[in-house]
């Protein structure tokens, strides 16, 4: 069992940090809005610490989990951050979902201390995080992220090394990639049967086993057709990772025709005020014009 | 077990044929070309027919699997088509995928004659038309369903009445704009791991189980990260079911912003010389560029 800090207890960062603690392992954790932590600790027990910094001292391996690069390197870096902490040898492994490119910053600046740095953003959403069922992708070195992997499968039920310091963040991309143009197809074609007059569940379940299958379509086509948004993973984090995929393309040189015009019909989603509505919302557009 | 005759031999109807005679009717085929026609007699036994409207003469059941909507009515109407030799209270199942307008007029004209039609698109592709694996969406009335379904369950592992006289090749539609966004997601986010250096094979299987997952994705993303793309269901066939798509949807009010951009990228493909390729060539324009 590890000494773990766990920083962010968001939607996604407080379940994890509790699963870490049910699994048997020793959690300080910390976050920015005290209040959560406290109530966090009334939850699980456990420790809590002032700043990433306290929570890092003593720590085998710190976790984070926080909204953007920004918050990342808050977090991490600075007088009061988590490298600022962390003694050599030790791991830092960030769930956050950000860029490769910090990543990569990250990893270089910790290799300096000599701290370990792991990227694992995480997909399966609130739910995932609940059910200690998320993906966890991960970039970094392979000694590191078999020694940083059983504290992470507290919360996982995959989690794999994709490749060196970076690759995690751009496997969740691929993710966010398939994601966007995938859904906006399921709206359309959801939208396009109903305008048609349709039985949608008949449909659905008429071509739900065939090439038109789809994890979106299986679970979300149904509160799809009846306008339900208010839950899953929200329009505004979903333009956030959008962000980073195309500013990342705009380096490697990949074209996103079609994801870079799902990312504007979000930002048409969030006009309609729906930046927490769940990603699927993108038939709204398509429904009520 | 019923006398059917079934007209088109083509990559989809001549193995479809082949199994209504193995399942025990009595078949009789014709095909413009009438060498494939005596091929298909040599390889399965059955009755050869020189015209639609020979075929149809005696027929209980017919059904058609042709290539487009002036394809269908050639067959169907005038004088050697197949409503000039079916009798009364017979069955007409068209197989082809094409117009939901053409449907209902087919529909309109046979009830004139007493003949019964159910519009029957199907999916799965070559491989499951030769394993008897498709699945079909059926537009039609419930009596004439239940008295055709035993005949198409021959080559079909489901068969569904969606609801009225064109409402399977709306859902075929609606099967086939899904194809199209994701399809085209699929390919923008491989592309993006290539370019990024990511190890594809590693990708896929990490994120093939969560929220991305698709059919596509599970079939599609191994041929298309090496390029091959001589198979599967060929371009300029998805463009006519595009162009079908396209047209209901300016009578039906139903905005189609990315399928509508896809099937400008699959005439991209075709002047790529890809009109035969996978619809999965889409990738090609973003990998090679």
């Amino acid at each position: 069992m590890a000494k773990a800090a766990f920083i962010g207890l968001g939607i996604m960062g407080y379940p994890m940090a509790g699963h870490l603690i049910k699994n048997g392992h020793e959690v300080t954790v910390h976050n920015r809005t005290r209040s959560k932590a406290e109530k966090w600790r009334g939850e699980f027990g456990g420790r809590m610490a002032a700043t990433p910094r306290e929570a890092a001292e003593g720590a085998e391996i710190v976790l984070t989990c926080v909204g953007d690069d920004p918050d990342v390197e808050r977090v991490v870096l600075g007088e009061d951050g988590v490298f600022a902490g962390l003694g050599a040898g030790r791991i830092y492994v960030d769930h956050t979902t950000g860029s490769a490119e910090l990543a990569r910053k990250l990893a270089a600046m910790g290799k300096e201390r000599g701290i370990e740095v792991v990227d694992a953003p995480v997909s399966g959403g609130q739910a995932g995080a609940e059910n200690g069922a998320l993906s966890i992708m991960c970039g970094g070195e392979e000694g590191v992220f078999e020694r940083a992997r059983p504290v992470m499968e507290s919360y996982a039920k995959a989690c794999s090394l994709i490749g060196p310091n970076g690759a995690g963040q751009l496997t969740k991309m691929v993710n966010q990639i398939c994601i966007a143009g995938l859904v906006q197809g399921l709206a359309e074609a959801l939208n396009f049967g109903m305008k048609a007059g349709l039985d949608m569940d008949k449909v659905v379940a008429a071509i739900s086993k065939g090439a038109a299958q789809s994890w979106q379509m299986e679970n979300r086509a149904g509160t799809m057709c009846k306008g339900e948004f208010e839950f899953g993973f929200p329009v505004d984090w979903m333009r956030k990772d959008l962000r980073i995929c195309t500013q990342e393309a705009r380096s490697n040189g990949a074209r996103l025709p079609v994801a870079a015009l799902v990312d504007q019909f979000y930002a048409m989603v969030q006009a309609r005020k729906g930046s927490r509505w769940d990603t699927s919302s993108l038939i709204h557009l398509l429904m009520y014009d």
